[in-house]
């Protein structure tokens, strides 16, 4: 720089809370994720779509996730022109925006897949960013079942395609029409205040693990003391419609076909309730004549899935442990992804209804999970490393590296100022498993040393003097140069 | 959506200015150029990096990239605890807050590769979006020529990597000593005013295409009125200084050493331009010695790089077509990417000296100057289309899919509600080449009928009649079911 600026104060290099830093292992690890994911949704001609971070903030709407909060946790700014943007907080709302824009430029159904970074301006935590990758398929276009059974296979496919085995995943189906169906048969009115009543049924469902059967049944009546003290207000169902929702919390099966009859039975003359059966039924031929069986994907009614634009099959991804818990289930390390049908989210653009559905997936999390099931490969090579022994050779050093390279060995020459201390020092804080080094003398006589830096350091434990180790230099080699290759090979496949 | 909420108004589907979506052809290119660069970088033993897209504001600091504008162009917001953080403009500040920030915990040289959206509040124009992907790779910590020469080995390799032929592209290299050099020699001080005199120089430089040799010796001395009459102030250089800069400006010849010799004359006794020319030496000699000749990178004194940081070897990577202008050279398409080295960028944060040069390039630009120049592969193929003739088959048309996606090729049942002429219709504007459709009878007797779309499309512009295209059914054909990927990959092969 030049000397004309004044001297400016040392800024503290330092990121903003929630942002991270991603080390090469997760990159590559996550890049093979999303390809996993991308090579199966393309399989199945899906097509990419890219859409900017930005959008108006009136186009996002209110369709944030956390139903609570629907007017915080984005990152929002004012464009020259007043209008208000904000950072994406998923990849739902853009692709709705980008199907109402382009609607008739597009043939129906629209299937797409797309990575990329959200953004949510919450309190960030361990494992919690505030900007994170979610990668994404969605069908918009098509209002039938088939749709979704797509969706749910593709969900497991994607699974299996990451490297998880049969037993450690399971997707998870359910059905918004369903509850619904109960609700009506027992006479929870279709009105606004029907509507809070439902949200209030879902959220006591939703409490079934912590709460158990009585606490859940409390809340779907006149309500329930914590031990705290704390009182939470019922939904104030009728004894006949709270034993309903119960039965309807308990009517999943191992068996699909039993588990729709079960629903069935409960859901009566309710319309909605029989179409949101029939819709399970249609998903249960499809993955039946695909051989998806109970073990890959289920039926479960305990499945909510938070968000509120949900109006059909919703589903989740649930990872396994072999490890059983004492009623002999699987521990569960819990839900992945998830995704459903939400017929609602273009159609505000379009004020007609577009069906849509899809599955979503955290990268991140499902690689922790990939990490804790132990089901990650091995990671990268790092490259052999060329030391620079002599300055003068450095032309010489670049063309062994161009011809271990083209024998597809990753490889690198010391770019360093480094002696030649320095520079092993570096090799192995960079893990190298091989060093080349060549003086002028080798040079001359037109051979490398090879040195076995794994090797050498395991001879290094058992060898008690300096002098032995000098004398008797383990683990290296002199090789001609046009052996050079061969010896890299052949320390490498070790 | 539940019926609660009032009717709101409806936004209407938009993007803010200047941010685009990208289509299906365009992501497909693209990753598989950042794909080709990632995998050079990769064998050169450079291990990727991700960075947040926010930064502090104080941390990204003025190093923009436009130096009149130092304060504007960025995104940026307060966050809960008051500190402006700002979207990151390019991926080199944020690799330079990285670096210090784990500065001990790093093995130096650090060399690491990232390709990610870097933002600009900028007004938006034709091809000149905010949000644009750039892919680098930068070497930290090595002050020498070779990690500059491995620099300009990765452009020119990436180039090649990309699909480019040799004489569709050449890496140009300058050093910013050399003019600070002759500069020296023709006595223009160190101080603030020889700074801003150097600026001066290296604008009326940067001119020289568009006011040739006359109009760049008047900026360089007393100044210059242009055609609009307005009058631009000289550098008020001495008449010697300016014919050294001149000279300077026509130094290069396609000889690399003769154009190290040419300036060795120019930079007379001057320390800086004397190192400026060893280290032009030291990259010839590594370039020679892996092969790579003044076709693919030579040394051009016309090489300005418009970033104030750089502090030595700087270079631009020209994508030229095989058009001739009136002097037999190449016309150029214009500059894709550059670098050079930038030793100061880090220190800021560490009050020590950091080493660092790096090569950087605009995706989007590279893709559609591939484009012009014709070097882009085929696009991808689109899936093979099963109708749903009947939709008690639905399970059936899904297993068809998966048998097929099981030989490697893509496919998709329609997952839609219409009927068989509106299905074909979709198969058509998804260019699908291939639609398979099954009835009951069909299902029956085991077989599929398997249509080529393309030849039918043919077939049907040299039938006249109805009554003849009904009757012959062209590129249309019955086969038995486990006939029917044979069938499949001998219309793909055509």
């Amino acid at each position: 720089m030049s000397k004309k600026n004044k001297k400016p104060l040392r800024p503290k290099a330092r990121r903003p809370r929630g942002f991270e830093d991603k080390s090469a292992d997760v990159i590559r690890a996550e890049a093979k994720l999303i390809a996993a994911a991308f090579s199966v949704y393309d399989s199945h001609g899906f097509e990419p779509l890219q859409t900017p971070a930005f959008e108006y903030a009136d186009v996002l709407g209110k369709f944030l996730p956390d139903e609570d909060r629907p007017n915080t946790g984005v990152f929002a700014l004012r464009d020259d022109d007043e209008q208000w943007m904000s950072l994406r907080y998923d990849l739902t709302a853009p692709l709705a925006r980008y199907v109402a824009e382009n609607f008739d430029a597009l043939a129906k159904p629209y299937r797409r897949y797309q990575a990329g970074s959200v953004y949510r301006n919450e309190k960030p935590g361990p494992g919690r960013f505030r900007e994170f990758v979610q990668c994404d398929a969605d069908s918009v276009g098509a209002p039938g079942a088939a749709a979704d059974a797509e969706m749910i296979m593709l969900a497991a496919d994607v699974m299996r395609a990451v490297g998880l085995k049969e037993g450690q995943y399971q997707v998870r189906v359910n059905n918004r029409k369903l509850l619904d169906g109960i609700l009506e048969s027992a006479g929870v009115s279709n009105t606004e205040e029907g509507a809070i009543q439902r949200l209030q049924v879902l959220r006591a469902i939703d409490k079934l693990d912590r709460l158990g059967s009585d606490g859940v049944e409390a809340l779907l009546g006149e309500g329930r003391e914590d031990e705290s003290g704390d009182y939470t207000k019922g939904a104030g169902l009728a004894p006949s419609a709270i034993k309903s929702v119960l039965g309807f919390t308990t009517a999943s099966s191992d068996d699909r076909g039993k588990t729709i009859s079960n629903l069935e039975k409960l859901v009566g003359n309710s319309e909605r309730g029989l179409s949101g059966c029939q819709e399970l039924t249609d998903i249960d031929t499809i993955l039946n004549s695909v051989g998806i069986g109970p073990d890959r994907v289920a039926f479960d009614t305990s499945i909510v899935r938070g968000l509120g634009y949900y109006t059909g099959p919703v589903f989740e991804v649930e990872l396994l442990t072999d490890i059983k818990d004492r009623k002999g289930r699987p521990v569960q390390i819990g839900s992945i992804g998830g995704g459903g049908r939400y017929d609602d989210l273009v159609s505000r653009f379009r004020g007609q209804a577009v069906p849509a559905t899809g599955f979503s997936f955290g990268v991140s999390r499902l690689l922790s999970a990939l990490e804790r099931l132990g089901a990650l490969e091995n990671k990268s090579r790092p490259p052999v490393f060329i030391s620079v022994f002599d300055r003068s050779l450095l032309g010489e050093y670049f063309r062994m590296a161009e011809d271990i390279r083209a024998a597809g060995i990753r490889a690198e020459v010391y770019v360093g100022t480094g002696n030649i201390t320095k520079q092993m020092k570096y090799a192995d804080r960079r893990g190298a498993q091989i060093a080349i080094i060549m003086g002028e003398d080798e040079h001359a006589r037109g051979e490398v040393t090879i040195k076995d830096l794994v090797l050498g350091a395991e001879m290094a434990k058992a060898i008690s003097s300096n002098e032995e180790w000098k004398s008797s230099r383990p683990a290296q080699q002199s090789v001609a140069k046009d052996q050079m290759i061969k010896v890299i090979k052949s320390i490498l496949e070790k």
